[in-house]
């Protein structure tokens, strides 16, 4: 469905960098949840560039809702919240040249010319705000019912975080964190290469890493709408994203099933896996183990290096240096993105299992009908 | 859409491992389509256990094609492929005690106990095969437009292949092989990985590596529907898939823009790039390289070692074995089934970009209207 | 979706009137409903013709169930349902002249020729026999959960039968009645109606009521998925349908407002309306009354009268005189048809609701879990 | 998928009654659409209460377009349309009695209290405008390729207007009428119906009739997605609408075959049929001839005139008179929205049948790729 995810709780995405705004529709949402525009901004501030590891370009985000709350709560109708952008500076761009590793080309072939070119158009990072706008409406909601989710750097050229261990615990730590990282250490070493890489006019990679804890078991469909398939699905949606793993992932390949399987125990009726290599998915369907699933984030295309490419305007080769304003690495503010993504297809999931009541988990104001 | 994948080309799985059949239903396949049964044995011989480094189940895989096939080309309408299980030892299963990383326990929560437990009922491997009985008709009708599949294994245990590199000859390669690999000598390293795990009573996961040659660029979209979410949303229906990367995935992690980006070129109006690091697709839009992706596989769960589960009829801890018959890896009959996975994907993303008539490709029995 | 209809419970259809099967996959269905074997039976029987008012092609609907039912319940998995095609004599039809009134027209246009075109082939009211073997699965679950479904005919030419009036007993009344109507009179003037265009080479129209008794109130969505919108997609699925009104539906043009409008009322904590012109549905959502609706259903096209017609492989005016075996009306024989579709879209919209065990209904096995 | 309709071509509407905004994203559109926002006022005014048969409610529609238009076409990419709330006086609702025929109850139901309840919420005529503003884009984007849509009054109390005739003409006709109908006369006889309501402090109900001129042959699918399903499902998005019949219709359940069959002929080449009883669809696939269709309206349920109802708050039997601002009939406001809805659902059935190009209609700037 292109622009839209989701089939219980669906949210449809629309906004170009350089547009007059960027937003979401969520429809399907259960009447009832409260909305806390103070978690909204919470967790946009998460997504904003603050220091010099990121972007120059400021923007503060203001949004609106327009639809879909009435009295601080969700009515169970569409709704829309749309942010305005405001620091945008076409003059930064111009039409001809493809900027590698970029969607230009790819999107001069499908839109034949006409998509909206300056700053990367729908294919802006810019986009993902509006995702996270609706990550500060489904993560507080998802909160309630007891199901948390966090998303950390596991690795940045070549330094690493930790893994997620105490899994609940690392969530509430992350959540209150300046810096998305489980071993405090490893802020400085992140940050010194994305710093290395800012100074030699280039970026670099990363890979993430999220948990998502209190989630039932018996969530997900066999086959194509396994848990792994519309997370993945939902994931990849983020541009910069080109590898998803769930539980060892690649590890996997090295392994042998005695040690990968998950010894499987009861506890006082408690059912539990010794080790969660599957992370928390068996069959497609969750476990009741924390789902844990890392993504692999490519190097921001954009670089102040000169680059060979292709000027469409004359069909002939050329070079370009990025201009604008870019960031050297995103994988600290893709963090909130993907717990934003990863609680949209949490919710949806629920809502396909226990109906469209699930989030409400609040006294019906209409308790007699 | 749980057993339903796709848009605007659609297919539909059903069965269990110890039931009548196993089956699917394609809808949405352009009219005029050739379908040959010779092809959809062919492939379905590839996925087929054949050797001592597969399963001792074996059936011959005989199907029927229900509907949607007139006068040996496809109506337009939606067709059934059947496939009967013949070869199924039901004594080996029974109820109780979960296999460790196997769905039962997962399956047991959701479906509280109706499931078809023998065999892994709808969650065995055995309903891979209707996707392969799709890939045989769809194979040949994306080849018949210049598109062309292979997988061959990337690694298993410590065992590796080379990756792609002509793609094209590389997959013509694969077509013809007895062992899906593209270095020769791999096929004697990663047999004894398997038969080394065989012969320990256990069994060893692997990674395969997938490439699409042919396709025009310009198919996908921006932000859920990106070429990678539509891909990795099918891969991730293959139960033992647990990791999906695209191009270098993983590899960004610790890789810098200036590496990464990929070189756009110009030469006689072709446009390519250098590099092809981003497998072929910009911004969740193909741009007309080839489409590389890797996927995790895990090792078979069932294994003659023991292993710790709960017994979910007593509710206690205990301990299991697996009878039944069994593959040490999947990761040679794997690949049949990814190809086919991809085929679907790939019409679907076709048919939504061109239409329903794309993959007709022969000149319409009725050209007057 | 083409061919499948539904999002939480989804029908899949295939087959043609003269190929070697018709057949369902029904997806999403709750685990645990039982399965009975005789209730299809049962259902397929009234939709099968048994007397002069009905063609003279006869078959006994020999289905089996090739996945998704082990020991007597719905494992929750897709359940697919074969039926044979017996008693297909195709040697009646030729491809060339279009009948009118029939889709062979315009699905020459659409298939480019390629159409199984005997009998209709995928157009045939044959596949209906996919549709009402569905709704022997569907319709005792519903009636578990206490939701029952009839319909009658209500006009065939010029004779009428009496509207609903007590439902639940009505329905009932339905259920064991061997010719559908309410007024035991009108069967006689109907049947009069049939056998006069019978006798003059000719077929008749007619339209049918249906009420749903027993639903919640609170299913269905404001906008795109009303519950109108949801029933009359499933229905208008059926060939020969040609409208569909709910309640006072186009008597509603020449109403007033104060007229028209369903005073509510509350007795005992229970609400209701004293009238039910807008047949159960407000604003695109369940009131908790009888949803009523009528179909318009259109004379068989193939009538033994020459019509006017052309020969698309002569490309030139012809004339025809439908050979094959047909009903003077299918008025009768889609009644069943119709409670079958509306089980469907109800199923659906209920596990859209209340999520995807509603129909379960049965204490689980795995009660621990 | 609740506020979301159609596949390749999607629109997802948003907003109540009296909160800030209604609006629209339409998703799947294709590249290089021109966008002119005269067209866009001009229908959203044709919606608008404009005399003494309407609301005294006055809004001038301001919109504004967030995204997907750039140097006035479509970029391909998501179109979001906001139309602002103005003259809202909330005063003027209360909540408690539910409002006879209105969503007051089901809502209440479906949404436990947490609904907007003002002026009707999310289910209020208002919305309709967010469709009109999609009807504006894609009216327009229709007519360039040859395919033109319109819809008059048929009906009202008892006033009647002709039917369509010269199809195009009437069209044409009706795209410059003041008032909807076809025969200038049918006018002062509607108004005197909609004044006598008004007078009598109630409301009257009406049907439409719509024709779709220039629709290729072959649009549509023989089972769930036929023409009539696709269109219905939009068309029964509607508030107020409770029938829709295509062709004849109801009318076929008098009708023999012998008549009711439209007969075939071809001239020149060209195929038409010389009746087009079926409303231009056989077997749920366009047949080339126009599509009409007819939809029955019911009276405006708010009206002055005292009624019985139950107040949820009490959880007693009580009385209403309509406050707030009402039409006494919805009958020539809902032409352009039916214009609308119509094109949304047409312009996604040439989306699947001819790919998401099939509307751009222009040379591609970027013509050598």
């Amino acid at each position: 469905m292109k622009n839209t995810f989701g089939q219980s709780l669906a949210v449809t995405l629309f906004g170009e960098s350089h547009g007059e705004a960027v937003g979401a529709v969520i429809d399907g949402l259960a009447p009832g949840v409260p909305v806390d525009k103070k978690e909204i901004e919470k967790l946009l501030s998460k997504r904003r560039p603050s220091s010099a590891l990121d972007t120059a370009r400021r923007e503060n985000d203001e949004f609106s809702i327009l639809s879909g709350v009435f009295e601080g709560r969700t009515t169970g109708t569409p709704l829309c919240i749309v942010i305005k952008n405001t620091n945008t500076k076409s003059g930064d761009y111009t039409y001809g040249p493809a900027r590698p590793s970029h969607a230009d080309y790819a999107a001069r072939v499908k839109y034949h010319g006409n998509e909206d070119y300056r700053g990367g158009g729908h294919f802006s990072g810019r986009i993902t705000a509006a995702l996270v706008a609706a990550g500060g409406i489904l993560l507080p909601a998802l909160e309630r019912k007891g199901i948390i989710i966090g998303t950390h750097i596991s690795q940045c050229g070549n330094a690493k975080d930790r893994d997620f261990d105490n899994v609940m615990g690392d969530i509430i730590t992350l959540k209150n964190a300046d810096f998305p990282v489980l071993d405090e250490s490893a802020k400085g070493r992140i940050s010194d290469e994305i710093l290395r890489a800012k100074n030699n006019l280039d970026s670099v990679g990363g890979a993430t890493q999220t948990a998502i804890y209190g989630l039932p078991a018996g969530l997900g469909e066999p086959f194509f709408d396994s848990v792994e398939s519309v997370l993945s699905h939902a994931l990849f949606g983020i541009g910069g994203i080109k590898g998803v793993e769930f539980g060892l992932g690649f590890g996997f390949a090295r392994a042998n099933g005695s040690q990968a399987n998950d010894p499987i125990r009861v506890d006082n009726g408690r059912v539990f896996t010794e080790t969660n290599n599957n992370g928390g998915i068996n069959g497609g369907i969750t476990n009741g183990m924390p789902v844990v699933f890392r993504c692999a984030v490519k190097p921001t295309p954009s670089i102040a290096k000169e680059q060979k490419t292709v000027d469409f305007i004359k069909n002939e080769n050329t070079s370009i240096t990025a201009g604008g304003r870019h960031d050297p690495a995103i994988i600290r503010r893709i963090c909130p993105v993907i717990d934003s993504v990863a609680a949209i297809a949490v919710c949806d999931l629920l809502a396909q299992r226990f109906g469209t009541d699930y989030l409400a988990g609040e006294e019906p104001v209409c308790s007699s009908v």
